[in-house]
């Protein structure tokens, strides 16, 4: 069935899409979703890229309970107003039969003292932890992070960018010195950044949050924002210095080689299956995914194109030969001879599903020692001579991948635009769509006011953002510096 | 500080040893345990085998939520009696601040109007999507696995054996054909076996359960089954065959290629954290861990021994070079030239970790151009050229997976007794711990006795175990085989 066309209804393309290239669906659990094995291997290739990152700069994983005791969440007083909301509470811990015969029902008997939360995120239970393993300054510094799920009781959801549970990782790492806790905190936006850029081909706007849009419990929120192809922003990544807020709130201190006592400085820092959702509508099209080569579960297809057998013999030994080549230089192939379909609907479903390269060959390019090569990030098809495809795939993968890239970073800059006044502001917000680059006064009342009318947020203060003298758009009051507004996910 | 012996006190010399080699300990959650980085760093390399036996005999990843509708748990009728008892309960979805300003209390208006449970074992909440996903022969089979977190209220928990939440994957496959599925199956035992054996160093056994202690929903339940150090059996691994129970609780057929519909036939394969519980307990010692080279984290540590700078840089020098051939050879190695701990503090430390191999160099071996070996399963030392480590170390590696194995091997085998009598199978139990072959007269009402009058229980049915006429030892009735019985974990 043919996807709905992104320029008619860019909300029905996305869901459809997520649907007909088998990525994820809804489960029968209200806002919760099935993770679908084609979509769920590229989370698998996205988990590994970040997984090598996170060891080669020092990390190690462990982990931690999915649950939380709920005077945990008490603890720190501005988390607690951001977690302890919307959150799956458990408050039983067995089930009987019914009297009636009807099934199961919540045995009261079996009433937890204190409540259970399922973890939102999981800083008060870690803090909890480290407060034990954490005595002197020779523990320092502590690098971990934890691949996981977690649970926000979201009320309107959409698949992978707004779940009720989600899988990430999280990293909370803790340090003897503030500049120690900071540079970690910039270390790791940095390592958001490049695997944003060179693995997912979307490039990112580095920042810092306003505190109004700052992780609860957080001195400092840091992000890379994207643009998204209908103008929205999608905030793709946050590493958050924290201060010695979780040091205070679970009495973490250690002991300084210098002699004396010091609470901890640390920082946590996530991304989460929404990197889908951001993979997906930064660069799909209308007739389907499309997947940047180094995320592609596989990079390249073969598809036969024959109508006698002794034609798809002739074709199984040559493209077996391709196939331990190309496998040779690490390429990700898949010959596909499945006689159940056939190669139009071989090549639509491929398509759907955004395998980068496709080869097609018949008995023709058989006799001419040729393929058909057909890229899907421009859907350009060429014949090459069959001889070279070990040498033109590396190449051409390497090519799709900057060029999904480029085309990304080309359609933000378009969509970029410094504004100087509220008219030109909701142009761009209400109208085009995009990033604002505007003069903001500071202040979290402007801020508010101008969401208020025109739902347009401060994606962030852009780190490589030069000091500039204006006039905030809405107050008119002095400025420094333009921020980033957009609408988003 | 020294952990307890094993002939002393076996339990305790279980726990200390998981807490001191910074295995996993438990968290301020009851049941529930912190997997600690370098415990974690040991899980991800079975994860990893794992994962690619897997994904080698045709499996993908998916994930399937975190949460069940209770009603999904009372479709299959065996199955809600064996998993619906003792699980954690959400009933709520929000906090709100307490009034007397003391903290959060579960908001009553938030009150879920079905009960969700967190996941015990996922059958339900997959067969439920299955049935959307399969509608034709085409579709079959389906080989599906998850890797993630699943809940048991447990009353009484030990760290990796038996905890309230674990980590596990299982594996949940459709077929068209009982003969597939069974042989799906058993296909999964073998690679349970296979990894046990060859990664984990550990011997089992394979068989088949009793009815009695059979999966809830399964029509035949595979596993493999381990001996322990202290004579108790340890079931490592498990795979049923569902025939069409869950099919036919959730509506699952499938277009037949020749027409008609039929339901579907099903299995399911699992294992969990509990494996590290028996890797510790199958080969440590008490000096601490032992680690099958290809589990360990780090195969080859080397540990300078210096007074002067002036040592310190020239072995940094020979060492590095070590470093760099052994890495080319694909073996994990750590340099540790740390000054913070003497040499003796981390011998005595990597050996409670369980390094394989520890390389120790001195100004004296540098001189002579050697260095002192010790090998972790064996405790014994030699002086060997260092010209030749990057040969000689390859194949120590090898032999001491071997031997860690072997050494299990002869245990399990020098553990394992023919019984004729109650007499006897009581000595073996009560006394000489291990695994008793015994005749049974194949009911349900024999086993339950026997287990109340000695703690032991059916481990399998062996399934390489010869027909042999005999008499069980409890009833006197005929019997055709022996089956394994033991005290277990």
């Amino acid at each position: 069935m043919a996807l709905p066309k992104r320029s008619e209804d860019y909300s029905a393309w996305y869901n459809e899409l997520v649907k007909q290239a088998d990525l994820a669906e809804n489960s029968s659990v209200r806002g919760c979703m099935v993770i679908k094995p084609y979509g769920y291997s590229i989370w698998e290739k996205m988990q590994a890229d970040l997984d090598r990152r996170f060891k080669e700069t020092g990390h190690v994983n462990a982990y931690f309970p999915l649950f939380i005791p709920k005077s945990f969440l008490s603890k720190e007083a501005q988390h607690v107003e951001g977690f302890a909301k919307e959150c799956a509470v458990v408050t039983h811990y067995r089930l009987k039969n019914a009297e009636d015969g009807s099934g199961v029902v919540v045995d009261p008997s079996a009433k937890l003292e204190e409540e259970l939360i399922v973890r939102p995120t999981s800083e008060t239970v870690i803090w909890s932890t480290y407060k034990n393993w954490i005595q002197s300054y020779r523990d320092l510094p502590l690098l971990v992070n934890q691949w996981a799920n977690v649970v926000r009781w979201e009320m309107r959801t959409r698949l992978f960018l707004r779940t009720t549970e989600f899988l990430w990782q999280e990293g909370h790492t803790a340090h003897a010195t503030k500049q120690e806790a900071i540079a970690e905190t910039e270390q790791m936006l940095e390592v958001y950044a490049d695997f944003a850029e060179n693995i997912l081909a979307i490039p990112v706007i580095k920042g810092i949050k306003t505190a109004n849009e700052r992780f609860a419990g957080a001195e400092e929120t840091y992000c890379i924002e994207a643009l998204m192809q209908d103008g929205k922003a999608l905030q793709a990544g946050t590493s958050h210095f924290l201060g010695q807020n979780f040091a205070k709130a679970f009495e973490v201190k250690y002991a300084k080689k210098e002699g004396g006592l010091e609470y901890v400085w640390g920082t946590s820092w996530g991304v989460s299956t929404r990197l889908m959702g951001a993979l997906i509508m930064a660069h799909s099209d209308d007739q389907g995914l499309v997947l940047p080569p180094k995320l592609a579960p596989i990079q390249v297809v073969i598809v036969p194109i024959y109508k006698k057998q002794e034609e798809l013999d002739a074709i199984d030994e040559k493209a077996l030969i391709w196939v331990k080549e190309l496998r040779s230089k690490g390429i990700t192939v898949k010959y596909d001879n499945d006689d159940k379909y056939t190669p139009g609907y071989k090549f639509a479903d491929y398509e759907l599903r955004g395998i980068p390269v496709r080869i097609a060959i018949g008995p023709r390019d058989m006799q001419n020692g040729t393929v058909e090569l057909a890229r899907r990030d421009t859907r350009e098809k060429s014949t090459v001579d069959s001889s070279q495809l070990s040498l033109i795939i590396p190449s051409l993968l390497e090519e799709i991948q900057q060029n999904i890239y480029n085309k990304a970073l080309k359609f933000r800059d378009e969509s970029t635009y410094k504004v100087n006044s509220m008219a030109e502001f909701k142009d761009v917000v209400e109208k085009k769509g995009g990033f604002a680059l505007a003069h903001w006064d500071g202040t979290t009342e402007t801020e508010e006011k101008i969401k208020a009318e025109t739902k347009a947020t401060i994606r962030c203060i852009p780190l490589d953002s030069l000091m500039e003298d204006g006039n905030c758009i809405y107050s008119g009051k002095p400025s420094k510096q333009r921020v980033l507004f957009a609408l988003a996910y």
